[in-house]
């Protein structure tokens, strides 16, 4: 990297930074030996060139970038085959390779066999037998066939119980016969569905002896192993050119009647026998492990975008010079601008907040998992609320973040080659996939009201909601207190009194004559933000608590800085959130003018480390893909490359021009 | 628009609207004859099918989406200059077909012809003598040339005096050698520029004698008019793809020491006489115009932007039916959410409120420009003050509403065939052309500053910042009162007393030792939030002042509606900026309680009304352009029927199976 010539701007920024970078690198990673891996991986995948584009996908149709996708994803398979062959690994390496930034560094706007194993391979290992899992896994394994997940259809994605699709069993012929009973039956999203899967796990209401037994997993061939194409009653296709992952491949579905075999429903929990007979599951809680493992995997993948969008915003400003505030002094460096500190240093911040906050949650999924298959389900409601209002809350702030860090970089933000709108488009996809935002802040906000119920009720509460009895218990809040532990404190006392108030609100209306539902549904918008205010609550001291832990055995210059970002996220909620500090603690005008004062002289003491912070994400150029970004900081002679690249720059005068431009001009159009 | 069959739900709806759903079409076009004049002008526009695709233009290549925004273009000209010479009229039918949101129903993402009209013929207008304007501006008008305005450069945007393309008078020759010194000194966004125009109006630094004057504006020829091949010395072509406006072929110049005649420098104001004496403008203001006159046309712009978005929504909304809160009940429509009619329902307020607040400022300025034509200046630096918050708030509100209307629409509203992202890539844009947000925000703060210590001083105040006194004058604030009047009161308390705060704070950091700009740049997140609190405070005023006079002939049932919206539009402000109420005001617990329950009973009463009023803004079909918003709300028949257009659904099979999928499941790539 340090080849080429360094901006110095850069240079200058990297010298003044106070700690160590690679010291902070590692403690991202999880120490020096998995930071040595990370690089090792990124160093084998990316050497193969498969990332490089002749012409870049942005100028592609829409036909031309799916050919291109299927293309890299198909080396990316092969290359990961080779290792699995010669290292003898398992999913890891997909999982290490295709998710995460450095997939994405390969296949920018999506890969259409992305399904094939994050839910083709996951859905069969959790709910097929194992006879069904030794006879499909291996092959979907060494991508024999290729595999996608269908559950939405064109009417129902929230709510799963809505779905149309049927599967209704012929003990004559001991087939299930898949229909879709009407248009907005089809199913509609599934990646990779359109053009590329030849097998698929379709979602259905399964139908036997006239009754109907709920949503079930049933393996469809979709296409002709050697043909590719479509089989009898099989209407299938793509949903058109979408805001960003136009390299997904989402397709449609329609089943006519379509007949498989008793055997290609996976039948790991119920069971539908040879005559029919339907046999229950033991637990239709544990389906729930896949759901909550996919969102936190979420978390995870946010921090990834928001990294690498400040990563950019950061190093643009501090290369751009705009504007001379001062009569004789040179333009400044636009991150000199408080306004420009504002708009990132609650980005870089937020980066380490999320990403504990998601080795937390992973954490505790691991423990709540060991303790299901010992069939102990205690802890399962507490940490579904937290994967809702946790994938929720993320998946908004990094879209929030990386939008405020494209805007950050100016007219030169909307250029694709600064790879910011791309993972805009990515990332707010996000708020609605894998379950729509207000929808699972409202699961949250069940689970706290029936917490603070359980609370008025003095029942044992549930650690993260601990917090609520505080308030139920009719104590006065203690007086309002600004240090760090202090303002934690008081989100947690907003969250309950918000908790307190929804209760009491759906109590109001109910005694005014509306149903539950009806009162409930008058009280939702306070109850989204109940929901907000107990994960803010949550992420504050998770943050805070994470890296007291992380920084045991950091050097100080580190920690010095660390908590400083601590701070800075802590103080910028508080002062987002005052109104809610003056409704339920007792902050005061003067405890705001202080934090006001306290959260720009932050900003003061983090700018010189600004460029060091982001250098720390340690993000390959490759990976990165920012004419902005670039750890050189070529700035404009990367934009300028990047627009000569345009086809359009290839010739000097389009044939528009004889077609239309010319005879417009004569008269003669 | 009654031939399709009309979704139920939607006839439904419709018949539930309390009000005269054309009464208030024609209040909104102000007037039923202008109803009736738009209707006519979008029949005449849209009969001529110019915007109807064969392939939609999402699946075209970046190359083939110019060409077609070329063909789009020549032909709404041609059709523009038949109209001219048969109904003999100007520049008024260019703006009323090609802006607003007619334009932007036939170029959905831009025209590359639009600086031609929108910035080329109004800077020689503006900006040229006498006979400059007589040779030029009839050329320009029939289009025998196309021009663009070439002023952004790729190192100077925001800071205009900081652009580095030189223009060096040679009184030898009389003409001036146009110069980009540098790689940033590159021209680079004009709209036009890359492939389209043939000349173009550059602003440069202005040297003679060996001395910089400054900015000034030449024209210069870019391409042979016969060949369209670019003339010696000028390096031009496209800066690339871009998140959205994919249409306007945006481009880059540089130029190598081009001569151009001494009488292409546009002498309205400033002159070079023939042997190199620069002769000084008589007023640099009078330039200010222009910038103005676009950034009141945007606040326009963005309320067409809102309109069709939540149009859009609104009609899903009805249509779309999810859940089923209510064991034994159908699904209800999502539009019964509360927490989707918090998403849905102040946006259609805030289309009414920019919409009042624009034709506001139009009339003031249509009153300032014709006293600055009597040199009268007084005015002005409010006027600069306004338009720069009012455009800053505007477009940033209108990507908000627009991306929250996306949002509300689902996993659907990120398909193209949704129109939602699109227009959110149009909008988007604007908070960072014409005026970077944060940017002017901070000089609208700068006049705020100014007044606050002009009232400390006791002079006179200009009529929108005369509320600043009231704080000043050390009065105290009046109990909180929570009627419409006391709430809109309270915005400006708060606004003054963020005004005030900034105040102190600049000061305080002076006595620290601090310049007066490095204590200005600390306190510089605090200023533009002052300025976003003057700017709410003016919005409210406006829509609340203009609607009660708009409706003083509008029907009882219509007044009682659109009295609901600006309630709901102060009351939802309200409880957004609460914490600066209960740091500014008296306001109480219990006041914030019952404006939550006035809200959420507002939602309830414009739940019926809902489609009646989005019914209202009258968008024709090909105009709003979406699958989702269509009046007969055949939602899911029209996403199928988008989907089916996809080229790659053409072919069952696609090539890249055989190249790379069979292959792969072979273990034969």
């Amino acid at each position: 990297m340090t080849k080429t010539k360094i901006n110095a701007d850069l240079i200058k920024e990297r010298s003044k930074c106070t700690f160590n970078i690679t010291e902070l690198t590692n403690l991202i990673d999880g120490g020096a030996h998995l930071t040595e891996e990370r690089k090792k991986r990124e160093e084998k995948v990316l050497k193969e060139g498969i990332h490089i584009d002749q012409v870049p996908s942005e100028y592609l149709s829409h036909k031309e970038k799916y050919e291109l996708a299927i293309k890299k994803a198909s080396l990316m398979f092969k290359l990961l085959r080779k290792w699995q062959e010669e290292e003898n690994t398992g999913m890891e390496n997909y999982r290490a390779v295709l998710g995460g930034a450095l997939g994405s560094a390969i296949l920018e706007d999506g890969s259409p066999l992305t399904l094939h194993y994050v839910m083709f391979i996951p859905t069969l290992m959790g709910q097929g037998t194992v006879e069904q899992q030794a006879y499909w896994i291996g092959r979907a394994f060494n991508v024999d066939i290729i595999g996608t997940y269908a559950q939405t259809e064109l009417g129902h994605g929230t709510f799963v119980r809505g779905l149309e699709t049927t599967a209704t069993y012929d003990p004559k012929t001991k087939e299930f016969v898949l229909h879709s009973p009407s248009l907005t039956a089809y199913k509609w999203w599934p990646g990779g569905l359109a053009h590329t899967a030849n097998y698929c796990i379709v979602m259905a209401q399964l139908y036997t002896a006239g009754k109907c037994h709920g949503i079930h997993a049933f393996i469809v061939q979709l296409r002709d192993e050697e043909t590719h194409m479509p089989l009898p009653g099989i209407k299938v296709g793509e949903i058109g050119a979408k805001l960003g992952m136009n390299g997904t491949n989402n397709g449609f579905l329609g089943l006519e009647h379509v007949r498989i075999p008793r055997e290609h429903m996976l039948m790991k929990n119920a069971k539908v026998l040879e005559d029919g007979t339907y046999v229950n599951s033991p637990s239709s809680k544990l389906t729930y492990g896949t759901m909550m493992f996919v969102r936190v995997v979420l978390v995870n993948d946010m921090c990834n975008y928001m990294a690498k969008a400040v990563t950019t915003a950061t190093r643009y400003s501090a290369v751009r010079h705009q504007s001379q505030p001062k009569p004789d002094e040179p333009e400044p460096q636009i991150l000199d601008y408080v306004t420009q500190q504002h708009k990132l240093f609650v980005g870089i911040a937020s980066v380490h907040a999320f990403k504990l906050s998601a080795n937390w949650l992973w954490n505790m999924y691991n423990n709540v998992t060991a303790e299901l298959e010992s069939g102990d389900m205690e802890r399962l409601p507490e940490l579904h609320a937290l994967s809702c209002c946790l994938k929720a809350v993320s998946t908004a702030d990094a879209a929030q973040c990386v939008e405020r860090c494209r805007l950050a970089c100016g007219g030169h933000g909307y250029m694709l080659s600064s790879n910011l709108p791309t993972s805009y488009g990515l990332v707010t996809a996000a708020c609605t996939y894998e379950g729509e935002n207000t929808v699972l802040l409202l699961q949250t906000a069940r689970y706290l009201v029936k917490a603070w119920q359980q609370a008025a009720g003095a029942s044992q509460l549930t650690p993260t909601v601990a917090y609520i009895r505080r308030v139920t218990s009719g104590r006065r809040a203690p007086p309002f207190d600004s240090s760090l532990a202090g303002l934690i404190d008081a989100f947690h006392t907003v969250a309950a009194g918000k908790i307190g108030l929804c209760v009491a609100n759906i109590e109001k209306r109910q005694k005014e004559g509306l149903s539950y539902e009806d009162a409930w549904n008058m009280t939702s918008v306070q109850l989204t933000q109940a929901s907000e205010a107990h994960c803010r609550a949550i992420l504050l001291l998770t943050y805070h608590e994470q890296t007291e832990m992380q920084c045991k055995n950091a050097s100080p210059e580190l920690r010095e800085v660390l908590s400083q970002l601590v701070d800075l996220y802590v103080v910028y909620w508080t002062l987002q959130c005052v109104g809610d500090l003056l409704r339920f603690t007792s902050i005061s005008e003067r405890d705001i003018e202080r934090l006001q004062r306290w959260y720009e002289d932050l900003l003061s003491q983090l700018r010189p480390n600004a460029v060091g912070l982001v250098d720390a994400f340690d993000i390959r150029d490759e990976i990165l893909h920012s004419a902005l970004g670039a750890y050189d900081g070529r700035v404009y002679e990367r934009l300028m490359e990047e627009a000569l690249k345009s086809p359009l720059n290839a010739e000097p005068v389009n044939r528009s021009f004889h077609q239309y431009l010319k005879p417009l001009m004569q008269g003669k159009l």
